[in-house]
């Protein structure tokens, strides 16, 4: 998508990759669907198993049960209904869990144990990694002259897998990370060069607050040239910004590279700019404005 | 637009004109557009006038100022300030009248008389009336089989103007309005051969609160097959249920035919239904739910 009256107001050309349009509301099937896909017929039988607080558990429920497979999903207590309750009408089976990640990953393992289930890294499987990175080659197959490809960073799976798609489908294009200040941690990382972690996590982007993995890290450290960080203010009214012009509705989360734009006109004015939204799944009854 | 998941609920193919996403947010600029190109030079110097709640007005300031031709708006002060910010936006000069159809109307004839301008009716004016019916064409042709279109109806010029894309480019089609009970004037106006108007406006659909015309009434009486009328809370989920499935922003008016399809499934199971999202224009801060 593109619009009018947002490139007037940034001075720039914005192309949105809309993945809140995808099936199950965002980026995440992509990921899901490749590696499903890549398992063995032996792998099948016994089903898949993933963690996730949301839009990664709604992806595994639809892409294994779409081709037969059983998936089984361990969600935290604090995962948002909205999400839980379309899960299950995916067909996957959830196992509830205490809302830390300590204890999902734990659940997680625990049934892989059980079942023999292969596991699926919402960000950090290379499958998963590469799947990702397809709605950026889509929007560069649209679009070859972007000038900035500028992604939300949260587990490094989507900004992982687009920096990829950039570096073989882009003309000179920088991918450029977009990241809540308050879960820098990605930001840290590049500066660090280790794999840094986020004491608290207050952003009211509930699909960012994860860490960079072992696999997409080395990928961001290569082939994404910066990472922007922007206040809670700042992405409550990009997302706001989106809603009343663009009339889509996009998730916290998808603001972000939105708000990195807008706070920094000098890097982008004049520029052909691609925008992954990463999805659209919004409690509607819990809005921040 | 499509949505896999409302087709599996409604037992239906619904296929989703979005003229949220024309340019001022509603379909309003195809008969403002229409309308001003119709005007002789003589005319052209004059100006145009129009008054209007809302997306009326800032289509005629937008398609009038964009071909250089002055645009004054008569509105109510209890209209939307999203929605006069972005008329005054668009470059058309606003006057703002006590909140009652009378005051604003008695304002654009003063206008009319002063300067000589050309009035606009929002739905009675036959070239804005042929211009709203351009949605409905447009989405013949891209769908030749649909059994029903159902519209949304408020001063009868986009059920009127998409009756006569029906009846002309449709195959078969039956056009259906769908109308708030609280504002059922358009029903009662078929059923007793008269223009109809309403006691009271007690609905959130602020788009559908007028009445039919002298122009628009003949054509509706001839070429709307029935008006399907639906209460304020059928209204209220079927634009949550929009929002949360499509991901898009849609005004209350717009939620009306989805009401009335949900409402009436023996009328649409199997069929192929066209749909009129009429816009997209809602004030964030002050939503249904």
């Amino acid at each position: 998508m593109t619009s009018r009256s947002l490139n007037k107001e940034f001075g720039a050309e914005l192309f949105f990759k809309c993945e809140n349009f995808q099936r199950a509301g965002s980026f995440k099937i992509r990921g899901a669907s490749h590696a499903v896909e890549c398992l063995s017929d032996e792998q099948r039988k016994k089903g898949v198993v993933a963690h996730s607080s949301g839009n990664f558990a709604q992806a595994v429920s639809l892409a294994a049960t779409s081709i037969g497979i059983d998936a089984c999903i361990a969600m935290p207590s604090s995962a948002p209904k909205v999400k839980m309750d379309a899960t299950a009408a995916y067909g996957g089976e959830i196992v509830v869990t205490e809302p830390t990640a300590e204890a999902r990953e734990e659940m997680a393992d625990q049934i892989v144990a059980q079942r023999g289930s292969a596991f699926l890294h919402p960000s950090n499987d290379v499958n998963v990694i590469l799947g990702q990175g397809t709605a950026a080659m889509e929007l560069f197959e649209e679009q070859q002259t972007l000038d900035h490809l500028v992604v939300p960073v949260g587990g490094g799976g989507l900004i992982g897998g687009s920096s990829l798609a950039t570096h073989f489908f882009g003309q000179g294009c920088t991918t450029i990370g977009a990241e809540p200040l308050a879960v820098d941690d990605a930001y840290r990382s590049l500066q660090s060069g280790k794999i840094e972690f986020n004491e608290t996590a207050d952003t009211i982007c509930d699909g960012l607050k994860t860490f960079l993995g072992d696999n997409n890290f080395p990928i961001i450290q290569k082939h994404v040239d910066q990472i922007i960080r922007v206040d809670e203010s700042s992405i409550i009214d990009a997302m706001k910004l989106i809603w009343q012009r663009m009339k889509i509705i996009v998730e916290p989360s998808s603001a972000v590279p939105v708000a990195a734009i807008r706070c920094n006109p000098d890097l982008f004015e004049g520029k052909q700019v691609g925008i992954i939204i990463s999805g659209g799944n919004v409690d509607l009854e819990n809005l921040p404005f």
